[in-house]
């Protein structure tokens, strides 16, 4: 059988018996269909009392092209670890819809190891990542609108640093020119599009503490230069208030299950080539407090993503991994 | 109090109790938090043999800067008819995203007559823009690719007349070059992007009796036209398929309700300037198939809104409406 | 024979002998090759006190597709006013070097009414037009270097109204985009370029007295507006001075002969649709106290060219045609 | 005394008599203006029977940020030839308009040792420049307009190699794009605009031996190419013979003189960074057949300038320099 066609067999539990074997109460939990939910922020405050859990990193020695490889593991071992009887949960990251329709596929593990509901994890899922895309692209707008309304920053339409985002893999917007068309459309210049996941707001989201912390981050974004070279941040232009309000749902941490019923927190999800590749400190954390063992990943191969796991996510988040498992594949 | 401090105080119940009180039971139902749900396909087939309720469009004789009246006047009408013991549901559309951040507000009803959860309704609620946004960006990209890839179709890359959305009012994307930056990005094109609401996309998707007619509409869009202004579809770059599985879930209608715990249906926002205003064709039909009365709106006044929901929504769809309520502010 | 044929089996006379039926001695002539040559502004300025000739325009009743008529008759009304020995001079208008490549063809007359040396006239002839097109272009980058190094002056970068020109019909650079390519390259804007012959530089050059007069024109050229809409000026970015320093030369009157040996002048030649469609003032105001007679045309029919001929050239210079020639074509 | 005083001050002799000075009768010049000729191929052709001068190189040990010295080394040399009793001509390059408006100034020799009409010299002078920038831009519209027009060829318009050209030096037109604004104007795409010095017409004008050579030089332009990396000539669109035809007199050698009155060839003039910065083959040719000494210069120092003048002038045009001078300056 293909991964899609084990994914479809699923015997999926209800979330509510999910979030009960690590004992989330159901009003905790903030629904999306049956098979999916947010953790709400009133709980993760609560557990925070909670003793911490052991961490395991699953990183890889060699990377493979398609990545391939680590989130198999981890579920797998998140599986074996419930299996002989170890409370354990992994935390992985959130797929970006871009490679979903382009060659790479989705990332939900694959075989037996996986996580469901596939198909929604795949695709919407519970927005999170539409949620950045808004926000990030809110930031964009607003600079274009104040430059628009007299610029009162004196923002150098040169040296704006700030792009927009796409959740797609779009070559044509690579680099695009806009404010095009006249008076009333703005002021020319030279623009580019990432892919969401590639986004600045995508790193901060997932390092961010709370939802103060969030807004904190957004608000010190370096957006553009003025011509002597002073940066602009994020908070000249009053974004970070409506970004934080834009995002304040999707920081709630997703809660799915494995093949095996096993509860599983998949949440954010940054490139490892431009960022750090880790999914959110908010998701890490509350997994600590849920179970005795949380098993999580790192971006690509041991040299660039268990190095930035370590060196940053770790140290910005104060986590000290007990274990790395390091996956070999030939 | 303001309208925000009005829905916020709301007494809201849980949804699945909402949903009783027009027989929907709880397995039909997707939740998307406690307070906001689809009704599934399964349900919506299966009420196909109840009889139908009565149609009662609410308009506007002269229409306001703003547009406000009718929303506020449907709810209240559908809270009135329940009070006085009808059984009656109303079908509103979903608001941008937009215009919420601009000066126009958000678009909920106001005062003691608006539908809850406010702020999820005006915010993400329950993803169906972004679903629209991200199915009418990929039909986009296919096309840059299909010319990408060697253009066996022969777009004339002149003739595309397939812009791209984003789910803001922004200026600065009115008009755009795309495909700069060299042979890897592209052909260099002249494009432009709307707000989400004014999408093709978003018109078919408001017309569509089923997810197999939402295909088949998609497969129809007109993209581009070669050099001999033949015209070309996205069915022939092989889009209709993917971006109808992007729709799939927004498709299904998103049950909430009024500050009086009465059940409304928002679904769907084509804007009403530049396509037919109306609420999705497959949110009425399961209205009337619940309720005795159907309470639905129509976009401005009656001289442009309503003449496009009778020939237009109505003229389509199959549906005749019992009765016309003309608001009219001075 | 062709036209083509006719003009180069013609047996021209050296310019000095042409000079020598209207009295210019040869040490006034600027000489281009052997059959051309500039009037010096001494010779003008002396020949001042000569009582002025009588001007006979030549137009059209209906302007033909490609214009053809109007020289050719104005060519051999003064051959013929010669022919009966009246001392008569034609003042024409030059070429412009873009239709020359385009399907138009050229513009020295036709059959055995024409100017020679017609290969040179329509080609670089005595560089009048190339001038033009550098000083036109000097001023476009005086004002994107004026923005560039600070914009001292507030230039709204959206509405600057001088664009580009290019001696040659290109229908790429009608629109497009300039200042692309980062910090270094400056502010990114739409622009536009026009045919040389469309340039404002060429119908100020047309109507200017002098040196002085063309400088003080070119200095109120209105090259931009700030963003409260006050215009800027040419003499404000301190174009005026070196622009009018690579039209010195442009500005003397062109001298060449007609197939029967008669004197000619060819210079300066605006668009008739766009701009007045005249010969240079300094040029007509010259062969009036050279000549009994002086023959010139206007442009398009006499509904356009005439009315222009009448209501712009002359008023503004001063001049009374005695007698208007209306071709007839059919 | 400043340069351009003493320059104003020069005694000038008819070019007629600097013409006769090396025995060229006045009927194989072209004058521009009494103080510039142009030699005429007649004369260029019969003068090959002569016996060769000697040529002198005159480079430099070190270049300095300006590139003076050179210039003004060749000028004082060939004065002092001609002061001892030898017959001596000296072949520059021509300036270019750009720098003259810029901050380096015009390019005529300096002090007592200048050519002159300097300030025409600097400015049209006879409008080979003008010429060279025609050439170029009707190739680059014919290219557009072959797209335009169905595109036979299959040029990839994002190769095409072949950019535009400007006498300026205009920073606003490096970076641009072209063809925009709809249907009737073009397929967009990203084009650059260089200083028409840099143009590689300019390079081949200097290295061809003849008309014909440069006909068929022009042809061998690589424009751009196909998707599939074909090379597309200049001859493919037709190109080289109506470009020949707008250089058939620029490539005719300029006669001026030194302040002393001794002849001077000014030529072609490619930038020595991106070409071979020598003045023209037929002027350095012709000069050999002219006078027994010839001294000409290079572009920048003797590591770039002189090795491009022995490796590329020297080898393609069968020259071989007797002397070269090293100037060095500190």
């Amino acid at each position: 059988m293909s991964d899609i066609e084990i994914a479809r067999a699923a015997k999926k539990i209800h979330i509510r018996d999910v979030a009960a074997k690590v004992n989330i109460p159901e009003e905790n939990l903030i629904p999306y269909g049956h098979d999916a939910a947010k953790i709400n922020f009133d709980f993760i405050e609560k557990s925070k009392s909670n003793p911490d859990g052991k961490l395991i990193l699953v990183t890889a020695i060699n990377p493979t092209p398609a990545g391939e490889g680590k989130t198999t593991t981890s579920v797998g071992l998140n599986d074996g670890l419930n299996k002989i009887g170890k409370k354990s949960i992994v935390c992985l990251r959130e797929p970006s819809l871009g490679p979903c329709f382009g060659m790479k596929g989705g990332a939900a593990g694959g075989g037996y190891a996986q996580v469901v509901p596939m198909e929604e994890i795949n695709l919407h899922f519970t927005g999170d990542f539409h949620a950045i895309t808004s926000a990030h692209n809110l930031l964009s707008s607003l600079i274009d609108n104040h430059i628009y309304w007299g610029n009162e920053l004196q923002i150098d339409q040169r040296r704006i640093t700030w792009g927009r985002v796409v959740d797609l893999g779009d070559r044509s917007l690579r680099k695009v020119n806009v404010n095009l068309g006249g008076v009333s459309n703005g002021f020319p210049r030279e623009d580019k599009f990432d892919i969401t996941v590639a986004s600045e707001i995508m790193a901060i989201f997932c390092l961010a503490n709370d939802i103060d912390d969030l807004q904190k981050r957004i608000g010190d974004i370096i957006i553009a230069y003025k011509r002597d070279k002073t940066p602009i941040y994020a908070r000249d232009v009053k974004a970070d208030g409506p970004m934080t309000v834009l995002l304040k749902n999707a920081l709630m941490p997703n809660l799915v299950q494995t093949l095996e019923n096993n509860p599983a927190i998949i949440h954010g999800g940054p490139f490892a080539n431009i960022a750090h590749g880790c999914n959110t400190v908010i998701a890490t954390k509350a997994g600590l407090k849920l179970a005795d063992y949380v098993v999580t990943e790192a971006g690509f191969g041991a040299d660039l993503g268990a190095e930035k796991f370590l060196d940053i996510k770790c140290r910005k988040a104060g986590l000290t991994p007990k274990c790395c498992c390091y996956c070999c594949y030939s």
